[in-house]
């Protein structure tokens, strides 16, 4: 049997990383133990070296948006080839902290690359591969920010100006509320609430497979 | 007055180096002596780092074609962005050691990615943005591959099936016979008839202008 693909999408801070010991908690609760838990962008030997560039830039010359978006894509092909995929038809679940709704997002709303082009390069890349379930933890970016400062030093993308960040809320929220595969979680409440709203969606949708 | 852009084509060993060095002595004696030099994959240092993982891959994880394709697109969105247009509008020439035609010919006819996906990532990173002359230097790959090993060690690319490089110069004449802006060479022959080939080509494109 081929396992499931779960992705936990949310600006930085929303709780993503929190939120994935949650779901493995619960999915071990229901007798699914064999997963493989992915990072994007990342995750393999040559997409970390892809996430680098994206992530530091180079001090003398700017990173183009475009490069940013394609060196995203590249990073997410070696990801999917290489890792989901074969662990999805070894059995395996695979557990995502971020998948294509990122880019959707960030680079779509966040950079404006036009919808057109983020269609193209999303089907190019991934064909019709796409996550079975994704939670997507949905938070004032003030907010978010404001959390994700105390884990240390911001890279590139978080030292970005807020109206980006609100911008790519905006498309997070668009993207998650027209696809039915998407359950949106008020990020914002406390911790327990947070956990509690993540167990119920997770174990509702669990119901219906 | 902005320069222009001329790019030398071909495969590995075709006398591509060789040929820029003569394109920017006939340069010279027409007076123009601002010339930029630019090599693709790379040119820039975050160009160089996609070139290398290109050119090197990784020992433990095969590099995705798509993943291939999309980082010789970023490094030349970076290289276009930060070195060639800035160049161009400065008023210098630039003269570039391969550039999109070798993605079309590696890629589309080499790989064998179809042609909508190829036109729709030119179009994408590049827009209408196209060098004003092109010299396709044509080569027996055998031939070439045997000029080249003379260089040393072959890279992730040159070590491909001799079939992926005559896929590739079919691609190269293909595309070199239906764009006016494309001179071939038949770079088969002694140094001194290709030179001359070259000069000829080169001068009278001069003219034109
Ligand atoms: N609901 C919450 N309320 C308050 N703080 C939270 C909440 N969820 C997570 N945090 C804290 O916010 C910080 C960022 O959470 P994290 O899970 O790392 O976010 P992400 O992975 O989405 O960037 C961590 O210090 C975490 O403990
Ligand atoms: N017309 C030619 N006949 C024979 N050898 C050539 C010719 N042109 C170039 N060479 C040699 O072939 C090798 C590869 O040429 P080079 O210009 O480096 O090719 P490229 O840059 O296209 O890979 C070099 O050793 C060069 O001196
Ligand atoms: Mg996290
Ligand atoms: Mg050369």
């Amino acid at each position: 049997m081929t396992g499931k693909f779960i992705v936990i999408e949310g600006l930085e801070g929303a709780g993503k990383s929190t939120a994935i010991k949650q779901v493995t908690r619960v999915l071990a609760e229901h007798g699914i133990s064999d997963i493989t838990s992915t990072r994007e962008p990342g995750g393999t030997p040559l997409a970390e070296q892809m996430r680098k560039l994206v992530k530091e830039g180079h001090p003398d010359e700017p990173l183009t948006d475009m490069a940013e978006l394609l060196l995203l894509y590249a990073a997410r092909s070696q990801l999917v080839e290489n890792v989901i995929k074969p662990a999805l038809s070894g059995g395996h679940w695979v557990v995502g902290d971020r998948h294509d709704m990122s880019s959707q997002a960030y680079q779509g709303g966040g950079r404006g690359f036009n919808q057109t082009v983020m269609a193209q390069l999303r089907d190019t890349v991934l064909g019709d591969f796409r996550p079975d379930f994704t939670i997507y933890m949905d938070i004032d970016p003030v907010v978010g920010l404001e959390r994700a400062r105390g884990r240390g030093e911001l890279d590139r993308i978080e030292k970005m100006n807020i109206d980006f960040f609100h911008r790519t809320r905006a498309r997070f929220l668009e993207l998650a509320e027209q696809d039915p595969r998407v359950v949106i979680i008020d990020a914002g409440q406390s911790l327990e609430k947070v956990t509690a709203d993540i167990t119920d969606a997770l174990e509702q949708w669990l119901e219906r497979q």
